[in-house]
């Protein structure tokens, strides 16, 4: 969802900016904590308390790294996703202990290990700065003028409500498409450690074949601590455990970061996606699942250090494939068609402010996705870094435009320069976490490919990158020739940097003579150009369109809506309930049992391959223990490592996927087929106790530690 | 190389249509055996007699499924790879016996299996026919009335010489990019009987990472027998074993069809596949590689019904990949432009016939490029069928065109109905190899998205197309609707096309009421249009520009020269010999001892798992025996299957791969370190009698047979 070093972000950028509120039916939405769905929850006879509210916002917590996670414990015990923890997984592991693939259980707190780079925040505030942020941009500004301004605010605010020291972290978010803007304070954490991980292969049994499928098998749980001045965390809000689960039918709640939803956008932007945005983004992740996969058969050394890479890009794959197939959909387009005609008819009326300042929305967000859709080749390859696709150069052009941008007052710099988001950056760069020579060369060398295919291998810029070899050879010098791979290089140049602009003057990079700092700034003249014109021709006219078509649409239909997702914390509702397919009947919960029978049916290999631990323990389990289920709660990629808890605030399961009917739900709700799947609570603490032999996480899980 | 249904041809057409000669260096070229390289071998102090020539070439054999292959005893004996005979061992498995997996014996004549739908092509007659092919086409005939006169006269040649009740099947070869035309008379054989296999594990030891590199460690062979009159065939002409194997730096012989090479392609149209053709084809390499490998984890099922496509798309993406490394090689392209640059300054002389006719030839191939380029998505799309890719939809096509171009006569129909063609169009539109319809979903599905996504969704031959539904549904639709898979219902509606045509009339398909013949006659209007457009435009000027390139190169050179390949029997010549990789020794020659080796450090797992057998039978072999070899031979896609021979024209190894650096050999040959794979003959006897007890098999090889 989120990633440290923009190279590493090419592949899920470029879709979705903008979003946008649309009127609920059914079990629909991910609502603000601050206006939560009470008119929709009359209908189940519950009404949440404030109480109920503070308490399940602050035992929640965004992983930075990209997910959702739950305080489960008054000692700091966090639980996600297997998922969601890999990549930390991952960085942890060596060549001798690779618990990735393996699992690790710390039976001590001694025994628990630090993550590298990870970051946890809490949302401890939220307050509406609408009024502050519309103040700072009077009307009729120019859209250049216009970004410029409000960025310079939200920074000034953010800037203002965070605080360093305190480790409070201050985000502005923009919702409604503009329409509103919340400044949300973050309690961040960054001691984590890593408590518990079952293997990978019971994490993610069945794989990439079975993801986004259902009826699954998977215990996709992970749990690390919190620690404070080098103790674990002392909670006063966690969710407490339910040992009896859930029922079907029942009501339950899905508190998470889903990360973006598109169900505002009009039909000139689906119609992007479906004819550009999709397709070009499916043939990157191809290209770059074929290369990694095909690299990791290599060798088993490979194959682990591609590993989460891979399972990243091939989930991605799978989401757009799904996507895209309900964009396809002459009935979803259609239903898609007939709301946005409805809400054209209103604007047509034009008898208020609001219609009146929509009248031209629509045309404005057309002709925006025309110059998207020009722009998205050179777009990925530059800005997005799909033409360098490497560690090495994300690192390259942080510190390169950081000794550009930190010398200039916070409000002008680049949005991720700006103050407020400064120690999120250096905590990033920073990071030791491995990066592989090898990896890098082979990326890269596909990425220089890629771009000279992109600009024309005769352009004068390819020509410039490439000096005269062929990418595979130039790969080769600039990974084997820079430096910015050691953490302790970075930190040096860093330090200088900030001393360097404390003195308004940029730090003097070329006299390093680092081959990538040096590429890096061969291309960002164009790439900040392409940027800003991005910014000012697509970005910024979008957001005001949006902003005035969501307007129009408070106008006509009131204020019981809800914002597009923000991967910021929002409250899901719904029911466990199975659904239909190809006119079979697939029920809500699966059991211990059906995994051994998938397991059976796939003579047990490749990505059906049991566990040992899981052939072993066979006789301790009991069988008919609810495994995984599915329920109508609305939630898209980030809600992953959310807790599923019922009107008591008490755990029931852990959400972990979709199912392939619900990979539309980035664009529009559907509560026939469209499901969220989830691990069982009670699987959680059977496995746990039987399988593991972890019966002091499970006691304490269950609050039966002492 | 070849395929039985157009549909099926998709992702590896569009690339290199035309020929030409070029001036030979080192152990360069793939030689005519009417024109072989007697000047080049002098250094060898070898001349090759006539009668040796005639034996090779009579013991050589073409397999119209694409591959090379030898008689190798005298009962009809055939030998190539086992990667060659995959689709053959993938036709005749069940659910219960995989044999592509699993490997074959059959330890009398009894047990062996017949193939389905395989022909075997050898080559007994050559003439020049380049004077009648030439009379045909009065000087100054514009390009498409050229194009229907010159197939005319072909197809006229062609059914002149055919001889269908004898089995003798005709092609006029097109040499020397319309240099000289040749006509091959080959005997047909159709009763083809699988002898033996190894397991796939053994042959393709590696999988697909170590496709295209070395060292390696394959026993990439598979044994068919030829019968006539339900009787092992007599053969006069098959080549002896070598007990004695090969040495470093001997002097071999490599006797095979290479498919394709691009090697007189102007400036103009490397620069087409290095910027359109080739980043297109990988996109859709890509694209089907994830498609079929994301579904053959699904289950054992899937992966079997895939595994031959998969293998194929990974065999052809990666060779891809090479190719345009290569072509991104300033180099490579350096040295192309340096050698056209002299032929440009020879034409520019204009002093010659032959150089007055070439003064244009660039500029016209220059521009057919460009039309190329702006043809190459739809023409991908429709006339190669990617938007239908089906077996279902290739044969409704067949169908379909059957049906309008019998009634016309041979000269004037599309080239593949032509007289001489279809008794193999018919022989592999009856076969009864297996089509599922699982697999026919899921690539019909994804087909329709990608039409969708070439034409725009909102095209009106995308929406008569799918008819309202999603790719989806209409897919499901179409497959499950249609009865074009069953051999039996081919074969009446084939019938009644020839009855009817004997008439002069179309039958009359509509009445059958067949979705996908309905939908294949949808798109047959504009797929039609784009192929004349495309043969008009794009073949016939190149066709022309070609021929009047290679007659001036002829004047500039002389007739040292070879053709670039064309699927054609050819004589290749090099030593076997090892080369530098990173500055260090890579070794001429692998062991049955590097295989153990490599098992080991791969943990004996995925593509490094040894077959049970080869485990076992470890202390029974030999290990210090020859495995792999590499030799300097110019070798190419197609060669697969070849013997390497001495100048006894006996076997000392089968070539079965290339090194990753060969892969440049499309567009340059390159002996520096370009270098082509073989199983060494001694490992194949050692393998037989000490892992398979196939003592029958090695005696008769080795002739020790009574």
């Amino acid at each position: 969802m989120t990633s440290r070093f923009p190279a590493a972000v090419t592949v899920v950028a470029l879709i979705g900016l903008l979003m946008i509120p649309k009127a609920s039916r059914a079990d629909e939405g991910m609502w603000l904590f601050n206006n939560p769905p009470r008119a929709q929850l009359k209908k189940y006879g519950f009404d949440p308390t404030e109480q109920w509210l503070d308490h399940v916002r602050l035992s929640s917590v965004r992983f930075n790294s990209g997910g959702s996670g739950s305080f489960v414990s008054p000692d700091g015990l966090v639980m996600t996703n297997h998922h969601v923890g890999a990549g930390d997984l991952e960085k942890v592991s060596t060549a001798e202990k690779n618990y990735l693939r393996d699992g690790f259980h710390a039976k001590t707190h001694a025994e628990e290990i630090k993550c590298k780079g990870l970051e946890l925040n809490v949302l401890i505030g939220i307050k509406d700065v609408t009024a502050d942020v519309e103040k700072a941009v009077p009307a009729g500004t120019a859209p250049a003028a216009a970004f410029k301004l409000r960025t310079a605010k939200i920074a000034e605010l953010e800037k203002g409500a965070a605080d360093p020291e305190k480790k409070i972290r201050a985000d502005v978010v923009t919702l409604y498409a503009g329409g509103q803007y919340h400044l949300y304070t973050f309690k961040k954490y960054e001691d984590i450690r890593i408590v518990f991980a079952p293997e990978k292969q019971a994490a993610f049994y069945g794989g990439d074949p079975d993801n986004f499928e259902y009826p699954r098998f998977d215990l996709d749980v992970c749990f690390f601590r919190v620690y404070e001045g080098g103790k674990p965390l002392k909670c006063e809000h966690y969710l407490k455990w339910s040992a009896a689960g859930s029922k079907a039918d029942e009501l339950v709640f899905v508190s998470g970061h889903p990360g973006r939803t598109n169900r505002a956008n009009t039909v000139d932007e689906l119609k992007y996606l479906r004819d550009t945005g999709y397709p070009y983004l499916l043939n990157r992740l191809n290209r770059l699942e074929v290369l990694l996969n095909s690299w990791s058969g290599r060798s088993e050394q490979n194959a682990q250090r591609a590993e989460e890479e891979l399972f990243s890009i091939q989930n991605s794959r799978k989401a757009r494939i799904g996507g895209l197939a309900g964009l396809m959909d002459p009935a979803l387009m259609g239903r898609k068609e007939k709301e946005q005609e409805r809400l054209q008819a209103f604007i047509a009326q034009g008898t208020t402010a609001e219609t009146k300042a929509a009248a031209d929305a629509y045309a404005t967000v057309a002709k925006a996705e025309k110059v998207r859709a020009a722009l998205i080749k050179e777009m990925t390859a530059l800005e997005n870094a799909g033409g360098f696709n490497s560690a090495s150069f994300g690192i390259a052009r942080t510190l390169l435009r950081a000794s550009e941008e930190l010398p200039k007052p916070g409000g002008e710099r680049l949005r991720e320069f700006a103050d407020a988001r400064l120690p999120s950056l250096k905590f990033g760069l920073f990071s030791d976490e491995p990066i592989f020579e090898d990896l890098e060369i082979l990326k890269l060398s596909d990425a220089l490919q890629f771009l000279a295919v992109t600009l024309g291998p005769d352009s004068n810029l390819v020509k410039k990158v490439l000096n005269g070899k062929s990418p595979r050879e130039r790969a080769y010098e600039l990974i084997s020739g820079t430096k910015v791979r050691d953490p302790e290089v970075r930190k040096k140049i860093f330090a200088g940097i900030e001393a360097a602009a404390k003195d308004g003057k940029p730090y003097d990079l070329a006299s390093l003579k680092d081959p990538m700092i040096e590429v890096a700034r061969l291309v960002d003249g164009p790439s900040r150009a392409l940027r800003k014109r991005f910014e000012n021709e697509v970005d910024e006219p979008k957001r005001q369109a949006h902003a005035a078509l969501a307007k129009a649409k408070f106008a006509m239909d009131g204020d019981k809506v809800y914002p597009d997702a923000t991967f910021t914390l929002r409250l899901a509702y719904g029911t466990v309930k199975g659904y239909k397919e190809d006119g079979k009947d697939v029920p809500a919960f699966t059991t211990f049992d059906g995994l051994y029978k998938r397991s059976a049916e796939q003579h047990n290999k490749g990505a059906f391959e049991l566990p040992k631990r899981w052939v072993d323990k066979k006789s301790n389990l009991n069988l008919k223990t609810p495994y995984n289920f599915v329920c109508t709660a609305d939630s898209i990629g980030g809600t992953s490592g959310s807790p599923v808890i019922n009107r008591n605030a008490e755990v029931v399961g852990l959400i972990f996927d979709g199912n392939i009917q619900s990979l539309v739900l980035d664009f529009i709700f559907d509560q026939e087929t469209g499901r969220a799947v989830s691990v069982d609570s009670r699987a959680i603490v059977e496995a746990l106790r039987k399988v593991y032999d972890a019966n002091d996480l499970a006691d304490e899980l269950t609050g039966k530690k002492k």
